[in-house]
């Protein structure tokens, strides 16, 4: 069992020298080493060796203690050690992410028919993205809206798939339902709302598909790699990370898409990026500046909400993000993938 | 089902009159009718009738159309309404939740031996709870964090609550697990991660036990609602809200506790509020001023982690929420409640 | 000059001995004496004494520095020390801040015209307000906005204190303006706005007026406490800290009021604490439940807005603080200030 | 006067008839129409024209008002509007912020002594940026920190931009100082902090010196607005935005970087767009990733902090944004922005 080492505890200003000698013999008998540091105003000890989660949680409510300080990162499997490379993930038809190129993921947020789903798989396609998204089960704030078509929306994303040759990803959102989203989907997608759903994270943690970790809108970056962590310790190595938002004072969008994450990601972990541009829905303008800023911070992929257009015969132009602002967007984005480096590679001929 | 009513759609400034008219012809297919308001910059159309959330989004990404604004709430069982009563849930041992009295909900965070959880029971009884809290099954942010004593922890429960008379609150993390802890605890606790963990909240709601609510540290107070709408939604009425702290930018706190959610849910719903001053764990002095606050701002109850001393052997005097410590703010508690005309009730005789 | 004192030093995880010893070397240059602590994952440099925070700053971009991470506080002057006492501020009228009673500032957001302002005055000072307050220069967030009457306001003032007796607070924006209002000010007021305006708060501090220093809606705690240093350091010792709410994800109320900031500052500083419940304006069972909230918390005061009821020719009741609401908040404040030992001393007669 | 027009008053849910027309009656005494939508659970009063936002405020608080809602932007002259050209600011040496180039402005936050400014104002010229930053009045949240070198500070800044060519863009921080700083800068610089000092911002409009407002770290994007339009409706258009990150539940970085502000204010005002990359300063890896970031979401310029190599007496490699990381970043940053048709031009030779 890996545990987290290193800590530093900061004794109170007026803490008499009997306060420091008792925590010192606390250390002592956890099998470990105090090391004090006697300043002017303050008294530090640091504490070398294994100390465990719990450990420091005990220590915080210790006599004469005004804060103790973890030096070392809670997370040890997803953290970016000395010469640990980047993690690749290969999912079908010779994608990789994390690898040399961007890669482009794009689909309807929610599948609604098979129709709806397969023509935009081939336009998708047809723009260049190398992996299809749609979701079956969806997370729905309101238990009064759309929840998704089940398992009927796992079989059109099973045809579609094969129609278009393209991996699909798709969400999961109970521990449950996991063994039959995992025979449908080529990566799990683990959603913000269930970033710390620590049962769901152990239950894709024991599959061997790769999985795609939202980060929660409330959650720090050390809290989403901890939730990292958890699937990687139950099994499963192949984890990417995907950024979608916090939440803050904003109000004009939704959420505040966190680009710094990218770079934090890749300084702090070795596992992929990814970000997801679109969550703000329907604002054209925005998704395709954001796609542009996602792949220029260095990201190694993006998730794009792409819908067909509405019936005709309802409106004479609503202005979403159709398959030719889709289209739109991967012109651009190509220029702007060579200028960083990782061209986005289209789709394996042979899987057409 | 239940619908959402009423929004006013906002069109965009310079939209011609071609693009407000399909506005219009659209409200008109689904069956509504739209008021026109032309203003000088800009024109507003209100729709009156059953909007659902689907056709709300829908709008929102119509050529023409600036904002949509829902004007009614998108609760409505949880909603207070015209001559609707105040929830109030009957608890074992004649425990009333949202009644004349307050409430004071203690005991361990987590389960951690017989001897632990019984001792306290027993203190935090004398010291006039009602009801006693602690966890077999725990979200923890760490892998390698303790994960809670499980079904050993829920046997451990079921004893305390026999020897101390005293109905349980424990929390519930996994939809496949609702049925095994519902036979355990009088109150079923969703936490703060799982707020938006629909299938939990859907299971949750298909048992007959009141369930408290904990909000997310990143949601909104109308989020938090409508999850208790997914509870309620799904046959299970008796429902708690749990203030515990939202995700802010300060830091010296590890979340902000929102006690203005406490008059909101109050004005918003008719549920209970409950409030939990312990979550930034192990600061004394600051739970006993939060407890007292959150009395006074008129919640029905609140959740206390109280902890037994720890072993002398190893320090002479930890600074924690002891059985003393909290004696002491129950009396300080008793003066607050008296004062705002809710008076805390200690536990029925015959339970003892 | 004060100093800030006590840091560490955490070195990156990989670093080779030359980096540790190079920022041993740079500890040493500027007279201080580095303690090398060696663990298995980490290396860490305590430093003992006299750092400045430009000398903390120019070490964390040093080759080698994962972090540097600061041991004592940064403020000298409004720490809580060993064995000072807390601040207690002396106005007119005897009305003495973080005394035994809880002080009650009332009084409109703005003076609008003579008349409202001794109405408010005298009706404030029936219900039991000590202090009157009311803004002569309004920081409005939009230029079209009333911006207030300026030193006509400041003149009603003058009026205002002399009839009711009551001394006022009113705000100052521009450093420009300290000498005029401190000319009618008993304290001066800076705004949440100003709250890191360093040119104003030099200018008040070198005023011997009090100085009530509301949070910035996007400040820490530690930020604010260090604003509060910026007028101590300049000469003026009589500062009171006022929490007004916080910036968040929360969207109903304008801001989150933070009443944990209580203790906190309490803990952290010898200063009085106020709070300020009203500034999401008009919701009036928000404004005595967070008032009565804050009381219980332990607060020193409270800054409440009052409006004198508006025209009834123009409505038969419009739902706003009058002065019965007021009337009544005062009441129940009087219960739950007595029930933590803070009772509200009315205003000195002499002054009537 | 600029006004603003159009709200949508919402009645409380159970408001009997008579209130409804008291608020009628209320908005004609005002010389305003009514129009009212009666909906199954609310009723909605639109009203069309010339709402101040006092009277707004006032029917807020207003008998039977449930809420307002305004649906004009509150801003006029920085809006977006029909037909208006995007601002385009051109400052000397023919730099023209807002135009077909993407402008780089580098130099050190502080301008530390004379050999510092002008050696890195050579440096950055070299690497091609075209406008030189340097802080001689420097808001530091410490009274303890180095606040600056003041007017011999601006005297250096005179010196390095006769030697460089380059236009200069500096801080002012207080309205009695405006005068002094814009006799010395091309750009006057309003700091986060200052972004609501409504006295400096009027101050600061009366000048005929191009205005760079950054954007508070508490503050909306549309507060961020109203405040250019405060400086606008002073009399000076030639206002940039600056986002520069605002304060959220993450921790890694000091402030969240809101690149999503880049197209929010493109969409909303016809101002334009800086950013910030550096403020969570010496980070380098994130700088870079933030400045490629912020130029493919559109930015027309941005503000990157450069500081010559320490003494190399002192240690043997610091880590840091040097002349050769920046003339890296330039080069990498040339590359996106031709990827995203937003060259970045050189300096004029004229001006060398």
């Amino acid at each position: 069992m890996e545990k987290e080492s290193t800590v530093i505890i900061v004794a109170k200003a007026d803490s008499p020298q009997s306060d420091i000698d008792a925590i010192e013999e606390r250390i002592r008998l956890e099998g470990l080493k105090p090391h004090r540091i006697q300043g002017e105003h303050s008294t530090i000890v640091g504490v070398i060796g294994s100390c465990s989660p719990d450990f420091r949680e005990q220590m915080e409510m210790f006599h004469g203690v005004e804060r103790v300080i973890p030096i070392d990162k809670p997370y040890k499997l997803a953290a970016r050690g000395e010469g640990r490379p980047s993690t690749k993930i290969t999912v079908a038809n010779d994608t990789v992410i994390g690898g040399e190129s961007f890669v482009m993921m794009a689909g309807p947020c929610t599948i609604e028919s098979r129709e709806q789903l397969i023509s935009t798989a081939e336009a998708v396609k047809r723009a260049g993205a190398t992996v299809l998204r749609g979701g079956a089960y969806k997370p729905r704030s309101s238990p009064y809206s759309f929840q998704g078509l089940a398992e009927t929306g796992l079989n059109y994303l099973e045809e579609a798939r094969i129609i278009s040759g393209l991996p699909v990803i798709t969400e999961v959102m109970d521990p449950g339902l996991v063994e039959t989203v995992s025979r449908y989907a080529d990566i799990l997608q683990v959603g913000a709302r269930n970033c710390q759903n620590f049962p769901l994270l152990n239950a894709v943690g024991q599959t061997d598909k790769p999985v795609m970790l939202k980060r929660g809108a409330g959650c720090t970056t050390e809290e989403w790699i901890m939730s990292a962590e958890y699937i990687m310790s139950a099994g499963n190595a192949r984890v990417m990370m995907c950024e979608r938002g916090i939440r803050t004072l904003e109000d004009y969008t939704r959420n505040t898409l966190d680009l710094s994450a990218i770079p934090v990601i890749k300084r702090l972990t070795h596992l992929p990026v990814i970000f997801d541009p679109s969550h703000s829905c329907g604002r054209w303008h925005m998704v395709k500046s954001l796609t542009l800023a996602g792949i220029a911070a260095g990201a190694d992929g993006a998730l794009v909400e792409v819908h067909p257009a509405p019936n005709l015969a309802l409106c004479d132009g609503p202005q979403s993000l159709t398959f030719e602002n889709f289209s739109d967007l991967m012109e651009a984005a190509a220029r702007v993938a060579e200028a960083v480096d990782r061209p986005i590679k289209p789709a394996a001929i042979a899987a057409a």
